[in-house]
């Protein structure tokens, strides 16, 4: 299995605490959870990882709005020269527009930090070289998978991706890896399918995609009438148009352990089948485990079986990396997922 | 002239630094400016004060979705059962809905935050009651010119109002006073003049009447291509449907004076005129003060100046508070402004 891996995500690393429901919380979405997954992977004899080979920005304007990637690379100089804050600064939205408002394209920085987030994750002076190798790790992973050089490949991308939309960033994403590959797979005349067993709702893919016959997103997640990111990913959501039907949100309950998750893993995966796919992306969080804060409980043993239903689509595979937070068992339940697919 | 206020407004005092451009800013908005303004309309002869009578939500209710004020009012004990915190704290928003997304109406309060706010203020333990009271303060006040009992009244509002909008909050506003009053003249069959002179942009008020042709909207105020709300108050928003030319916004640059001002002024007022509204309802807001902590600098000696050219309007007129933070003049600068009516 092809594992590629880089250190451009050391180039985005927020500190500051934000506000979560009712309390200051540190960002957990920190680069040493890179660091962590791939000391699991070399102890375990995967690997070695390989280094990526630049894209250019061509596949992220395929799922990306131009303006939004446009910020997206100045809005910390711009807010830099705005506030006459230092390099260090974490620049934070806060104005928004009112909803169903005329609006003229926003040139101050702060307007556009409101516009082109839906939360308030911060933009650091190296937010865009970060993504933008998160995007190159994802895409050179793909393209040997692709190419028929590999059939499973790993991407180890951070910042993750799956809760950036089209133009708007949030959830620790700021280019949604997965989508992006998937979007260049189907440029490639492939029908995909996006299995997304992240414990959050995969809100950003499921946007990029809403639409399209060509592309299935499931997800299994943390109920959103309980859990961030709260506004998308309940079960009626099912595709608009041509993409009716090609959108299964399985919401569940807090404290959820293997028993209730299989059985909605095995649903989601049963209509992978009948869909089809010529290949599959899985988002792949971890922060489903028991030691993560987050409210599900699965534990070591449940990662080897997550991987062998993930691995028994026998379909060509891209795995990217999202979400998992608890740097103990971070790694170790990657490499349990991976380690299936051997 | 009938000045009317009340202690209602106590039940709400917002003490947490919020993010500003680049710096947390504490609250400005707090209710010794009540204070500071009742010393000096007692102590310069105005009054005395009358208190409001309660005018229940039907009035709200023509402004106001029932599904935002549902939400305003127990917004507060539903963020205290989801998040354990107590009756002192500060509820607010930080997810976000992705634009054009399917939406159920939100049951979680922090989707609701996230839903019914266009920034980042708190909703309190007592914002819901001051917010009300508020409004009977304004609709007193109103009452009187309506009732042909006063030719000229001031609403001592507070919480302010012109960054409401018809359901989301922002801007220390969450019912918007002077919209209020202007659709209850309406519902009476009046056409009505909205002159809003606080520093910022009253996108609320904008909003609220953006269709609509019996209710004009001037605003003069700090370009929102550098100052807050940001999103509106551009000069090439003219109304919409039946109210396209119902809205006039004059956006000024930083460090204007009362010479650039008062040539904005005499634009803004001649639109009224050609309007010939059968009332008007003023948006106060001294944050031009040159003492204020915002960009422009009008003087002690503008005040009086910008009240003559809004009582030579020569109408029935109802003069409601917003905004203005510097304890020291807001007073003085209210007075003179109050004074040119009598």
């Amino acid at each position: 299995m092809l594992i590629v891996a880089s250190d451009a995500h050391r180039a985005h690393h927020a500190r500051e605490p934000f506000p979560d429901a009712g309390r200051l919380m540190d960002p957990p979405e920190v680069p040493e959870r890179v660091d962590r997954i791939l000391d699991a992977i070399a102890s375990c004899g995967l690997g070695p990882p390989q280094p990526p080979r630049p894209f250019g920005s061509t596949a992220v304007t395929r799922v990306h709005s131009a303006a939004y990637l446009e910020f997206l690379e100045h809005a910390h100089a711009r807010w830099r020269a705005t506030t006459g804050r230092d390099e260090s600064s974490e620049a934070v939205a806060y104005a928004r527009a009112i909803r169903d408002q005329p609006f003229v394209r926003p040139e101050h920085v702060v307007t556009q930090l409101g516009w082109y987030s839906h939360d308030t994750d911060p933009i650091l002076a190296g937010t865009y070289d970060a993504a933008i190798g998160a995007v190159d790790v994802t895409l050179t992973a793909w393209e040997a998978v692709a190419d028929g050089r590999e059939r499973v490949a790993y991407a180890l991308a951070r910042p993750p991706g799956h809760h950036a939309a089209a133009d708007s960033f949030a959830g620790y994403c700021y280019l949604n890896n997965a989508a992006i590959a998937t979007q260049a797979w189907t440029d490639r005349g492939a029908r995909i399918a996006v299995v997304d067993v992240d414990y959050h709702h995969g809100n950003g893919t499921q946007q990029i995609f809403y639409d399209r016959d060509d592309v299935l997103f499931v997800s299994l997640h943390a109920d959103p009438a309980f859990e961030y990111p709260f506004f998308l990913g309940f079960a009626n959501e099912e595709g608009r148009g041509s993409g009716v039907g090609r959108n299964r949100n399985y919401p569940l309950p807090a404290g959820t352990e293997w028993n209730t998750y299989t059985s909605a893993l095995e649903e989601a995966l049963a209509a992978v089948r009948d869909f089809g796919p010529d290949a599959v992306v899985v988002s792949l969080g971890v922060d489903t485990a028991l030691e993560d804060a987050d409210t599900f409980r699965l534990v070591a043993d449940d990662y080897p079986r997550l991987g062998a239903a993930l691995a028994g689509l026998d379909r060509p595979t891209l795995v990217v990396q999202e979400g998992g937070y608890c740097l103990e068992v971070i790694g170790r339940n990657v490499v349990a997922v991976l380690g299936a697919f051997t």
